[in-house]
């Protein structure tokens, strides 16, 4: 008998009627001989609602109480579908992420799990219950509930496949699985039977919202295999695994794009130490996230420093880089919001030349202008006006011949 | 340093607005130098919404799962609540109720208190906190969430004064206190200052719903003074305690009328052991409450049975009662389920005469049939039609010189 563990996104438990729809998803499962447990984020936009109830009656919410109130939204969901369940004739118990076993740091709103003690699930399981936990939370050593932050629900579903052995972990959310490309951009993308974890982690980081890069460090480090795949729909998903089968190692596996990207240059910095920790340190202690970072050589010790950030997070971005940049004696600072990433993704590409060069006479022969260029071992990114990105991922997935890699 | 236990209302913290006005009034319990606990209530109807929203999934959810359901109503409460107050600049904590040690038996829906456990609100107290504890709800010995059942809040708030000892406990509602009749009936009807604690469970139990006797019982067993006031004003409610002053022992304190009335008379039954048990049994099992039983001297071994329940539950009552009279030879049912309970209530009456007298000759006077009487050492009820409960209770209240008993 096989442990799996299946997680509902939230667009898949969005009212009753999906809820039932996924309780039958998960009847099958039992039905099929496996012990089941089941992780669920909050209905639709509860989340949303909650964080506005929150603001109705302070601007700013203890993060303490936020969590025990953004809680409940994950809790109610466990109840419905349990009761679904039930009510299709199976043994289901909802449990909260306390009861589950889910212990914290006691970082409220970000916190990261300690460890995870399955007991109270193994008992329900050996019971003959299907277990529903509510994801996205958890609980400190002092018994005070917190949440997960960003992709909390995800590594939720991989903590506890991990900690119960589990056989797979199956995310069902409202994609159909991974794809060489955005199929909205490209419409001859196709669906990847499997995909590495560290293909996962540059595709996720870089824009194919699937799953939370956290949840695949997770299965990375425990060598869990996770399902990626629809509630929708019965089709097959993708699997990421330790890595991809040998034939498909030497490819480009896919190409991901971000539009969520703006420029900041500042211009005539002296090129002197302390002057990047004076530019960023502020940005740092905003929780602003910098992503690429270029300097131009330096021409009579001055230079110009380049960096991208979250397009949303733009002007504040701009209200601690402009102040720092004169403190600094910088000439001026200019700013581009209208950029976008688009990158090629493949272990492969470590061992094999070339793929540099045919990214960028692809978008050259595109009349694609790159203004900033950025890579890891297994991702090459180029940034471009986001005007592009369509005639960029379309072309790129064209020469790297993803039509049929699947 | 005193400690106080207040509770609040659904309809007192219905939205965001309310809520930071319930904080202020807590903030203000606080600067007058008491250590304050405050038990919240679900906002507004969400206890109904959240009902609505398993009933979307499943007719009968099972009772395990609703109790976690509704109980994330509470929760959300509590901590908008200690987000109001730490905005204003009070420490604040909230606490569900398995953290603030409320441990109950496993009746779901319906679970009692088997004790409190008030470490950790002694441990957030003594770090200078406000705490606010989710009412209604507790966890059992195994961790599972329970909900107390009906008055459940109020219930909480008498557990945690009497189990921390508390000066006083507080019950703000929309009401201003205990009225020596509904001022919707009677405009001239005072307010009372004080009233006993058998008194108060039989005007609650007889359909002045302020509080639920419940919590009364819990506050007599405890000797737990209980303060009943309104959340929107700054007037003195009425406070329940051991016994009313002295002077005011000898008189009736206050005239109840209850509309939700509907009564059965099971006609023709032949007088034999078993008849009774036959008739009732099946409402027991239903769940249905039967209050006032009344039947009839015999002639020639056929009596009549006559019984009163719930107006809502008139249906459901005769689904069961209509077959199980036929199987002991009754000849038919009668229902009639427009009557209403007028009752009047006080310590006095137990050791003086006159009282019924007055209350049917006022009834007679009126030209008011009088259909069931039932009466406990403090109380008399009589059973009239529902179209004359504003006449009855306006002439008894006169009758029984209650103007200006406060």
């Amino acid at each position: 008998m096989a442990l799996i563990v299946q997680k509902y996104g939230g667009s898949s438990v969005a009212n009753g009627e999906l809820i039932k729809s996924v309780a039958r998803r998960v009847a099958e499962a039992k039905d099929e001989g496996n012990q089941v447990v089941v992780v669920v984020s909050a209905m639709g936009d509860t989340t949303d609602e909650l964080i506005k109830l929150a603001h109705q009656v302070t601007e700013q919410p203890k993060e303490r109480e936020l969590d025990v109130l953004l809680s409940t939204g994950e809790t109610i969901s466990s109840t419905l579908l349990a009761m679904a369940l039930e009510s299709l004739g199976y043994k289901a118990v909802s449990l909260t992420g306390a009861q589950a076993g889910i212990q914290t740091d006691s970082s409220h709103s970000q916190a990261r799990i300690l460890r995870v003690d399955p007991k109270r699930i193994i008992n329900e399981l050996e019971k003959g219950n299907i277990v529903i936990v509510a994801g996205f939370q958890g609980v400190t050593p002092d018994m005070d509930i917190t949440t997960l932050g960003r992709g909390g629900s995800d590594t939720t579903a991989v903590a506890l496949a991990a900690s119960l052995s589990a056989e797979i972990c199956q995310i069902y959310t409202d994609v159909e699985g991974v794809y060489t490309a955005d199929p909205h951009l490209v419409p001859e993308a196709s669906k990847l039977e499997e995909i590495g974890y560290e293909e996962m982690l540059e595709l996720a980081s870089y824009g194919a919202k699937v799953i939370h890069p956290r949840a695949v460090e997770l299965g990375k480090l425990y060598n869990m295999p996770i399902l990626v795949a629809s509630s929708f729909s019965n089709s097959m998903g993708t699997v990421i695994c330790k890595e991809a089968s040998m034939e498909l190692r030497n490819k480009v596996r896919g190409v991901a794009h971000d539009t969520n990207v703006a420029k900041v240059t500042v211009i005539g910095v002296p090129d002197r130490p302390g002057i990047a920790m004076a530019i960023f340190e502020p940005l740092t202690k905003a929780n602003i996230s910098v992503d690429t970072i270029v300097q131009n050589a330096s021409i009579e010790n001055i230079t110009d420093l380049t960096f991208t950030v979250a397009r949303n997070d733009l002007i504040k971005a701009m209200s601690l880089v402009e102040p720092a940049a004169q403190s600094v004696g910088a000439k001026r600072c200019v700013t581009n919001a209208k950029l976008a990433k688009v990158s090629i993704v493949g272990t492969g590409m470590q061992n094999m030349p070339g793929y540099a060069a045919l990214m960028f006479r692809t978008l050259y022969e595109k009349g694609i202008n790159i203004q900033l260029i950025t890579t890891s071992e297994i991702r090459i990114t180029c940034i471009i006006s986001e005007d592009r990105v369509k005639d960029a991922v379309q072309a790129l997935h064209k020469s790297f011949e993803l039509e049929d890699v699947a």
